[in-house]
């Protein structure tokens, strides 16, 4: 085969075959392939988009590029969950404890953060002592004992997707809804689990900014996961503030320990719930939503979701103490409010912005080589649509190092739009795109 | 300035400015862009184009990316011609000598064939001892000398332009037309002519295969050498037949000598007259057609113009003697008669491969390495529209390996179209654009 006549053929809007993919994907991850005749081609992708078929092919020669998972030593149901990011979005670690204890195995490989978006990988860092580099064996012996394991991605996990992204990224083919499908179902295809949940973000905070694109996007991966053989659902969600109040990597664990302990409740559960219970419908452990809110409540209760976290944290090197005394975490020097201007209603928030905060204050990365401090952080105290008056705390900051704090808290407060009338408030779901038996 | 950020601007479709072309070309050609942001670049511009001022920069970017010819020295008006390139288009050899004669200097710099696409260094090189290599000094002392010289493109000429070509070539980023007149335009402006006269072909053996393409690219081309304050004028014409009888290098060279003698007339004499008028008006050496016609039927009756091209032979190494006795240029061994194999009317011709079937016989070249036989290629009989009987000779090939005749023969015969009622002929001269002034 011939690269110029492929990306010849993509460039005029005619479809690559499976074969062609495969040679492509093949060849570029063995070296064959320049990056600058990939690059062409991702760009000819962004124009002329790319069919169900061809993404789907796209997406599995990714996946079969490195190591697939072997999870088949895990008895039961094994399920993954995918945000695709978004500010205080800490529902893995409410979700997998959750359905862990409803009797799902929660297999996952998580990422860091970058940008404004934080990661999971980097939160559970945050507990003393925690390891998310964990060999195979250990990683599935912790999913079997305890029902759920998160690590950090292994190198050779879909490398195709590490060297494609890398190139999008410099030459600004990253915004592209099927190669943003198949870089993230290709990993959850390679992480090897049956059930997949995603929830795709959409909003001020999110990657995909309208509801069309999340929408899209959303119904594009539900498609490639079907035809790899996967059950699979998504959610489309709100990120027009952030989910949960705390923005920073100890302080979000605080406030997942809070969800699971029965101590609060608010958007960031119902959206936990949401997505958990998609897993277990999608899974067959649930028949209806009733019947998986049920389940969840009671796990939640009960205590042994918060129980399943607290084993998997010490099993994974961890001080499982903090689920009990959060005060074991690492926390800031100083608190400091930050307080509003004017009086009003919280008409808008800069969610990106609110998280650039955070970032600034330590707790997120410019470059994936950065430092984070895991303490430090923003706890919002008002949301959308919340009446304040002059002068009344916003939001409290943990900081440690004060260099770059008046930065942070004059963009935050540029960030928040407060106004005299009442704000339209966005829906928190916005769609479910169903797992479909027939598919 | 970032390179992302400008992929990502052209991408949606807004112009890059001029500082950003410039930033673009230099780093580009410095090695400090990466040919992978540069080839995703080409495809963004493949697919949202260039507006005339983009154009315009990008080419003078690159003209100014190496050196630029100083042709200062030479008195007088200094003319340039180019062609898109076709088969039996030996035109810059007929109308450099007719405007020399007519006191315009032609200091040129050419190609070699690629393709089925003849080029005009080779042509020269089939003239026993002419050497296209010359000095800087030597090339300004031939065209003040003789009027005219012909010389092999230098290394440092435009290499921006060497190396965005290479790089489109491997990324089916070839059929731009933006990038097509930028890569035309960088070469005319790095070689220092005062006026350029574009020959655009169009047909089956063009590059540009349908008319409103030739025009667009013409029409970009003249505004580009208008804005650059060159002296400018495009010709249109027809590519749907060769445009001399012979294909073949030193082949063409005996039609060259037998135009500029007065033996031959045809199309190759029409479209070099229309060439060289342009030359003519656009110079200011004569201000209207028929009074160009006139000076440059004197230049060739009077003996001039060949003697023009006599002394540049002579002052280029080559043996002056070949004007008056062709023989001197090499000679294959057999001539063989390709036979009509119905009677009726030539109603189409594949230029594109009647040219290929020159090369086969090894007057042509595939790759740029490949060594060429100047004495072979075909010597066509008839034109579209000429009638036939079965048997007539349709051409001569001229060849020294008989290993590829048959292969080239069996192809020729498919190039032909012969049928009973008569062909619509193809127009000559399509459009010119003509040089303005106020522009």
């Amino acid at each position: 085969m011939n690269v110029p006549q492929l990306i010849c053929q993509k460039k005029n809007g005619e479809p690559l075959s499976r074969e062609q993919i495969r040679f492509l994907v093949s060849n570029y991850v063995a070296g064959k392939i320049p990056d600058y005749q990939i690059s062409a081609l991702l760009m000819a992708i962004w124009f002329t988009g790319m069919t169900a078929a061809e993404t789907t092919e796209l997406t599995i020669a990714m996946a079969e590029s490195g190591d697939v998972a072997d999870l088949s030593a895990i008895e039961g149901v094994k399920a993954d969950k995918h945000s695709t990011g978004g500010v205080a979005d800490s529902t893995t670690l409410i979700v997998a404890p959750l359905v862990a204890a409803c009797g799902c195995k929660v297999a996952k490989m998580s990422g860091r953060g970058l940008g404004h978006t934080g990661g999971t990988i980097d939160k559970l860092e945050s507990i003393p002592g925690f390891s998310v580099d964990q060999s195979m064996s250990s990683f599935v012996q912790t999913v079997s004992d305890c029902g759920l394991s998160v690590i950090g991605q292994t190198a050779d996990l879909a490398p195709a997707d590490k060297l494609l992204y890398a190139l999008r990224d410099v030459t600004c083919t990253v915004d592209s809804i099927p190669l943003i499908a198949a870089s993230i179902m290709s990993k959850k295809l390679a992480t090897g689990s049956d059930v997949i949940v995603l929830d795709v973000k959409t909003g001020n905070g999110a990657f995909m900014q309208d509801l069309p694109s999340a929408v899209c996007l959303a119904e594009t991966m539900v498609k490639i996961g079907t035809a790899a053989g996967k059950k699979i659902s998504a959610l489309v969600t709100d990120m027009n503030q952030p989910l949960g109040s705390n923005v920073g990597n100890a302080l979000e664990i605080r406030e997942i320990i809070d969800v699971l302990n029965g101590k609060r409740s608010g958007d960031l559960k119902t959206v936990s719930f949401a997505i958990a219970s998609q897993i277990l419908i999608t899974s067959g452990i649930a028949s209806r939503i009733e019947h998986a809110h049920e389940k969840l409540e009671n796990a939640l209760t009960s205590g042994r979701a918060l129980d399943c976290l607290a084993r998997m944290i010490a099993a994974q090197s961890g001080n499982p103490g903090v689920v009990d005394q959060p005060e074991l975490l690492p926390s800031a020097q100083l608190q400091i409010a930050v307080t509003a201007q004017t009086g009003g209603s919280i008409k808008f928030i800069d969610t990106a912005r609110v998280g650039h905060c955070a970032a600034i204050l330590g707790a997120g990365r410019k470059k994936k080589q950065d430092p984070i401090d895991p303490a430090v952080g923003i706890c919002m105290e008002k949301r959308l649509g919340d009446q304040v008056v002059k002068g009344e705390t916003l939001a409290v900051f943990h900081v440690n190092d004060e260099k770059h704090l008046r930065e942070s808290m004059e963009l935050f407060l540029k960030s928040i739009v407060i106004e005299e009338n009442y704000a339209d408030l966005p829906k928190l779901i916005y769609e479910v795109i169903g797992f479909d038996e027939k598919k």
